[in-house]
């Protein structure tokens, strides 16, 4: 731990790394494996879908959902009604999941199949997930992951009312045991195939925003917010 | 089963939906479920990235990677040392896994903070990995795993050598226990909240490519492939 690293409130070290468990050290390719505080950040903050992973009846299930990061947990909304939410409500002390955000970055095309990769940048969190009753951290979850999508949108929306409130799920999970794993970079040929007729590099991938699409009934009045044109 | 459909020589008809059976009927927004074979095909071809779920010592574990279609078949490679696919050899018949591919189409913004939701497309496949053992099998697998990146590419690349083959692991999902799910359109608001003066609509989401950026160590006279300007 460093000298000039303070604890937060929550006794967590801001500036310290993840600490690796058993689970989280991958059994291949460890050096593109990390446990960096801020890379983990912002590797999850570019994001605001994930796939979620349980287990029912012993078989694993992987959906995707939104997720939204308050400082060291993260959070994901549901039904009341919806299986993996009902779920973490019945078991105790949580429900054991799997929490993986990936982005894209480019295709690695080398000259030979077998060294085909892609750039990416993952985060795979281990945890228990467990059912949010607090109102004011349930409050502070949906705000964060309206948020997470828009920055900006939850101040400006109509907040949830008791009803919705009542029908909403909150679970959490901290960020404690987890990895992010990186690839970057060009095609890793071996020297004898440099000289193969083959195009080599990476092709980038493009991210971005149509021009929002307004809905049939918004009164032609309302402009579009300054945080959607900054998207 | 409609009269004009005759079954292909897996016996499966290539016009008949998937059956659904208790884990692929979701408990909540059913109608957005689908079980239509060339629906979920499309789905699953405009992918080539997959989060794959699994279970070791009772806790999920969710990982994404590369995946390609061949009929009725997902395969998934890795190296024989990865673990999932050290677990799949291991066990007899195979490993239960879960499959999700997922596209966000459009992030939707509704004036209540309750409705606000994506437009997405995903397919969840349930199912036991089988490790593939058979040598032209494994090559069909291998090739459509490249083709799904970037269709045509598997035939301009050196194809794997026995060494190559030999690191390689391939494991095969049938398509069988799957749902489709799509949300497509503007958002639900709810009539008392539509003279709110939030604006409202979808933001659809761009995709595409950026120029390929070849690699420092490419002859100069090897072209960018049609394949790849196509893209």
């Amino acid at each position: 731990m460093p000298d000039t690293a303070t604890p937060d409130s929550t006794g967590t070290d801001a500036a310290a790394p993840y600490e690796p468990t058993g689970r989280t050290v991958p059994s291949r390719a460890g050096q593109r494996a990390s446990y960096d505080r801020e890379l983990v950040h912002s590797i999850l903050d570019e994001a605001y879908l994930c796939h979620l992973g349980f287990v029912r009846d012993g078989a694993p299930v992987v959906l995707p959902t939104l997720f939204g990061r308050v400082g060291e947990r993260l959070y994901v909304h549901g039904s009341t009604g919806s299986r993996p939410l009902r779920d973490t409500r019945a078991a105790d002390p949580g429900m054991a999941v799997c929490l993986t955000v990936t982005h894209v970055d480019g295709l690695v095309l080398a000259r030979s199949a077998f060294h085909h990769s892609m750039n990416y940048r993952s985060v795979v969190v281990h945890g228990i997930a467990r059912t949010v009753t607090d109102p004011e951290e349930r409050r502070v979850a949906l705000d964060a992951i309206v948020d997470q999508v828009v920055p900006g949108r939850s101040a400006d929306s109509r907040p949830a009312d008791a009803k919705e409130l009542a029908a909403t799920a909150v679970i959490r999970l901290d960020l404690e045991e987890l990895s992010a794993k990186v690839r970057t970079g060009g095609p890793n040929d071996d020297p004898a195939d440099l000289s193969l007729p083959y195009w080599a590099g990476v092709v980038p991938l493009a991210r971005g925003y149509a021009a929002p699409v307004p809905s049939d009934d918004l009164d032609p009045t309302v402009p579009v917010p300054d945080y959607l044109t900054a998207l």
